[in-house]
């Protein structure tokens, strides 16, 4: 789905649009570089602390931005990501003010995990006047124009109206599950990722976007298609205990190496679900 | 990236082929009937627990795809989730058998959250020996037919090669982080997303596929492009204490109605981040 040019704003007008409209192309052409880069190699460094990744590509589309919109917009005013990782102060004034997310979703980026997005809002006298934001590989464009609407390549935008949420779950089974999920990240998992689609999750593992996924309640059909599609792309299917996997046992650990899934493995508590074929 | 009639299979040949190239189609075919649903009207039963939605577009794809495979592989066996949820026996024979979930994902398919897919496995002799997953709204089709390699739209895949993981995080803030998810899914929420882009993730908020957001020791600069295009989709953007949203407070609830931005902000326990304008 890309956004040809005449969807890709609101009607025209308001006196921002100048600005808008350099937002629109400098976020199109940030989106064309990191989905170049997201075709290269790995080479990151670290921010303040190690699980906050930071890659030249960032560098890279955050100069071209701030040093775009400095040409135009000689009198204007930048908080930017990496500005600020480098210490530069993040004060709003009554000036325009750009805000600049070079690329959100680092983690993601570094690992390919294909959800990867350009962020550009401009506020004037401390109110946020229009953002840009660009989901690099799926070309997916979302404006919005204070008083105008919000767009994505051109359809309008409009948020659910649920005023309540749904139902209760058993509070045993998702200690263990929140539990398991800190044991990870205690281990030095980059990041945990939840997508609501175990076959898609397995997916992203087979195409190397995601090192490991692990999970007890599955069922065979969530499991047997996604299997032979990450043993034919190099991975490993195996057991929550290590052992061998187990298509009617309702739990699995993928990984791309074997060290990986052990890792994952020898990680987890076990949480009990029947088998498929004792129901 | 439409996936094109010559780049959906591995090189032709094996046993299974014919069996493989159905599975192709009726994966498209289903995969177009969800994509149709996805644009109309949610009409929503639960399974055995009310989390566990299943909609009318479930059984009708899980319908057209055994009955066409029955037609065609009268001796063949099927496993399949709605026909197991009906009551029917999950056992794995050495026949021919079809393991098939026509929609993974009904909760994402509900909320309109675009990450659903469907999938088909096929196992003989209790071996796995082909698997189509095709990711619905994103047009990928993943196959992989054993001894041949997996492929995604004609690319071959490869796994990652980690053999392990990262940094380690500061415990306490895992901890609150955790407890406030415990707390939310206590509180009945359908499902918990995590995505990785915080920016994405308030544009699938704008456009109603989640029903709210919220997040401690975000930045201005992964907020302000958000909150116009949230506001301008009809939504709200709040303080997590329930107050008017600070951009450079770094902190954020953002919800589809006002009720259940304040369900949010009433459920969560503040986690302290210096504000962006105070470093």
């Amino acid at each position: 789905m890309k956004p040809s040019r005449e969807d890709q704003a609101a009607p025209a007008g308001g006196p921002w649009e100048e600005c808008f409209e350099a937002a629109v192309q400098l976020a199109l052409r940030a989106g064309q570089i990191i989905r170049k880069a997201l075709s290269e190699e790995k080479r990151v460094s670290t921010k303040t602390s190690a699980a906050d990744l930071v890659t030249e590509t960032d560098h890279l589309v955050e100069d071209l931005i701030i040093s775009e919109l400095q040409k135009r917009f000689p009198s204007h005013r930048f908080i930017a990501e990496e500005a600020a990782a480098a210490g530069a102060k993040c004060v709003l004034t009554p000036s325009p003010t750009w805000i600049v997310d070079p690329i959100d979703g680092t983690c993601n980026f570094v690992h390919r995990f294909p959800t990867v997005a350009v962020s550009i809002g401009f506020a004037v006298n401390q109110e946020l006047e229009f953002g840009v934001i660009y989901h690099c590989t799926e070309e997916r464009l979302y404006t919005g124009q204070r008083g105008r609407g919000a767009f994505c390549n051109g359809q309008r935008l409009q948020v659910s109206g649920e005023t309540e949420i749904g139902p209760k779950r058993d509070p045993a089974t998702l200690k263990l599950f929140l539990s398991n999920m800190e044991r990870l990240l205690h281990a030095k998992a980059h990041g945990v990722r939840v997508i609501g689609s175990s076959t898609l999750a397995l997916c992203h593992l087979a195409s190397g976007a995601a090192d490991a996924y692990y999970q007890f309640g599955l069922h065979c059909w969530d499991l047997a298609a996604a299997t032979v599609i990450i043993r034919e792309a190099g991975g490993i299917v195996m057991d929550t205990s290590g052992g061998p996997f187990d298509l009617m046992s309702c739990r699995v650990v993928a990984a791309g190496t074997r060290e990986m899934a052990m890792l994952i493995a020898q990680a987890l508590q076990t949480i009990n679900y029947e088998r498929d074929d004792e129901k």
